[in-house]
């Protein structure tokens, strides 16, 4: 595959603009179309770069190259779900679950990438839905998590838990952590979950402090439907997050339906890439002795 | 040692008047004066008994029982602290670890303790303080535990903690559970913690979710002094609450200080009690085979 | 599906001849002939029906109804994982994962499976081939797990993980559990697992007390190649167990492969089966409020 | 206090002849009488320095100095816990909890040390006895944990706990680790135990693999008494170890009594010292942003 344009996605909150220079010179002497998303125009100045929006980025782009960390790679990955194109992700900072390519690998990398040579990775998202009476009230995607969680540490909320329709549990908890492979690694870590192979075709399902101690996080099939009904008592202060970036509230009373996505994503690693290298690292794993 | 005023402290979703008519009855025969907190008044009707306030009620009282769930007792007991008179604990509804007497065994128990068979059970509480500054702005104390927690799931908080003035760690996490014994078989369980024997001179300090997960529960004397910096990123939403029961909203810079509180309390419990029965019961540990 | 010939597997440790004599008379009623597997010959007297060796029951029978635990039933599942036939379990004692049928309904759950009405349940077994320099030196397999593990608490093992060719990390530990979906509620679930979901398509690596706290439990699909290098030091006393129940002795340098076996067993439940109310009574699960 | 004798026991697999020599050196500049274990006379041969029994040592010296890691001071502590001397623990190799003084390190802060700049740090031990009827069958100290644990993993087994002569639970599970502070950091964290601060006196029952997901660790006062009973079924497998160093095999009615041990060590460490330092690099907690 060639690609003729390119859309950079930049998001943090330290000066790329040498970066961003560096790589519009690389993929201009590579002949490559490049547009900048209008998101970072506070923080690059490139006035050769036509600037656009995310949509026409998403229409004109055949991959788009993000700059930051995994929280701006989330949110390029779901913003770019439904328009087929690859993504790369360029660490700021320090390396990412994502964003895998340090700045000073920059042009060997996209070199061995735009030849051709990419790992190509392909990632499911979540779809989150709330429903209230018979009234759909929210509509949310996640690539790493949809997450249920109390607004007050004092007010512990109660839920139930259905797979395929079929009853699981009744649940005193701080919240669930409902996440892909690529969510694995995140807060659904922290809350005691396991690590989910990048390709495994699952969804995990991560009780947050469960007042039940044997509530222990379950595995599903990535096709599974997973409901969740929150539960008395009224008035509970609850959220429904997904990435952690967007959030909505929830009550009593309403409905979460949690699938998979039917659209994926792709992201292009440079050969060589390995996801175990980065948990081993970023876990502090040993190494050979 | 005789107990001659006795104040009765009523917190219940559902009624209770013919448990406390019991009980007034059961007193009045063993010519004890009863007095009856006032927060009770819209679920108890007891003509004959004197309602006060529960300033009044530990003036006068030489005794408080307590009639609701372990929520009702840990506010009853911090509202004693001060006081040193002893607390006796009548559930409604399910066993508690606090409120370990059931309904039907009031007069049986009663009998026991008033007679000076009782198991005295001396717990500690703890106190926070907060400080903005050169301020303090709060001031609570908790017989379970002081808690630090977010407020809003997709803003994890970044704090460090001293204890006895040593620099322990800098954490990202949900928030940190400080608990007693009593408390560590409430959240702090949920979050991970260990289980402290009732007897034991300590305090848990236990991370929720934290994103490190090698910070694992640390467990202290109970003369230590712990202080939880709030830190960056400003605009922080977090909250400290104590017993779960009042909350103080906290900010990036804020110093979080608990110290066990000086004056302990003392619950009363029949003779024959044990506290490890009742987390069999509640943990569905096995018994003997 | 018709069955006309029943093997009938028994192995506990209390007489079940009146349940055996039950079933026999069952199924003659339904003119099923039955076969009695011959490791029951000392708990069982049931002159009537012919005794076989397992091979001969498993040449001849069409579907095998397993009496005891689940222990019993691992057993069966392995010996018959090769003949295609399907498998009922029936509990002697207490109700298990696998042995779902309580002998008091037994006729009613029969009558329903073998008129068709029955829950088919495809559970997926482990091979375990340990290699020593060129030379295969054990093979076994598997329905719940297989367990790399110390066998004395003072030596810790260390070992190397590879997932289909891929270093994952060095360890060092009491051992690691590897297991299916059946296997996870299991060791696995006592060392720290997750619950895999009984369709999902995967297994769980859970490390047993890893020395780095890091070492997270790792689900992966079912088909990758699982390989453990038992490393030094020399004269190393580890083992390794296919559920529990047959032991093989490893040494420094010997290289495990675990894979999954391609054929499934079949499990027949009768029909309104249901895998979360097992979790929920076995686990104490809360119900509906 | 001056130290006028000085015993060095050195436990290492790596040549530290040199290490010892500066040692020497050094003490003899000091006026130090210098004494040296004979468990290192293949490892270390220093002629001018007489070789003496551990026994001598324990009655000549009057500090001892270990060489090694941590498993080598523990084995010392234990052979001089009766001997009143205070124990400084130098590192081959890494860091330890309880080798905390670098090689390179060896001139400054035993000059800091000598010259009384010391902190001196309280470890409590604890004794294990274990009772067949009515005879005692074994005695074994340590400093860091008493561990019941199975010896084949296909056979789990079942115990009681009692704390104090109150019955806690019956259990089945691998094993359980009884831990001083001191042993907090070690197999009992890999078990899932919390960290105990270095001076509280407390002991933790941290259960390996307990069957029950409830059976959480508890932390009781270190004056308690522990007795774990061993349960059927007979023939069991079971071994008791004393800091993974000396072990006993156990049978089902075996009774393993746990009580801390009156006499204290003490460990020297250079001013400065920081077991929170330690903990931080040795967990990879986050140290300031």
């Amino acid at each position: 595959m060639k690609y003729s344009t390119i859309g950079i996605i930049v998001k943090t909150e330290t000066s790329v603009t040498d970066i961003v220079e560096r790589l519009c010179d690389f993929l201009a002497a590579r002949q490559c179309s490049v547009l900048l998303d209008d998101s970072a125009t506070d923080i690059v100045s490139c006035s050769q770069v036509p600037v656009v929006s995310r949509d026409e980025l998403g229409d004109r782009a055949d991959l788009a190259i993000v700059i930051g960390g995994d929280g701006s790679f989330l949110n390029a990955a779901r913003s770019l779900a439904d328009r087929h194109i690859p993504l790369i992700g360029i660490n700021v900072g320090r390396l990412g679950f994502l964003v895998d390519i340090s700045p000073e690998d920059i042009e060997t990398c996209l070199d061995q990438i735009l030849n051709g040579n990419a790992v190509s990775d392909q990632r499911f998202l979540l779809q989150a839905q709330v429903t209230r009476g018979d009234e759909v009230i929210y509509n949310g995607e996640a690539l790493n998590d949809v997450v249920l969680h109390i607004r007050d540490v004092a007010r512990m909320i109660e839920f139930e838990t259905l797979i395929n329709g079929r009853y699981v549990y009744h649940q005193r908890a701080d919240g669930l952590v409902i996440c892909t492979p690529t969510g694995s690694t995140a807060y659904a870590l922290s809350s005691g979950g396991p690590l989910l192979d990048t390709d495994l075709e699952a969804i995990a399902l991560v009780p947050i402090c469960p007042h039940t101690l044997t509530n222990r996080p379950i595995v599903v099939d990535s096709d599974s439907v997973i409901e969740i009904i929150v539960c008395e008592p009224k008035n509970v202060i609850a959220q429904i997050t997904c990435d952690g970036q967007m959030e909505f509230e929830v009550d009593a009373g309403d409905r979460i339906r949690v699938t998979r996505k039917q659209n994926t994503i792709t992201i292009l690693h440079p050969p060589g890439h390995d996801h175990y290298e980065i948990l081993r690292a970023k876990l502090h794993w040993s190494e050979h002795p």
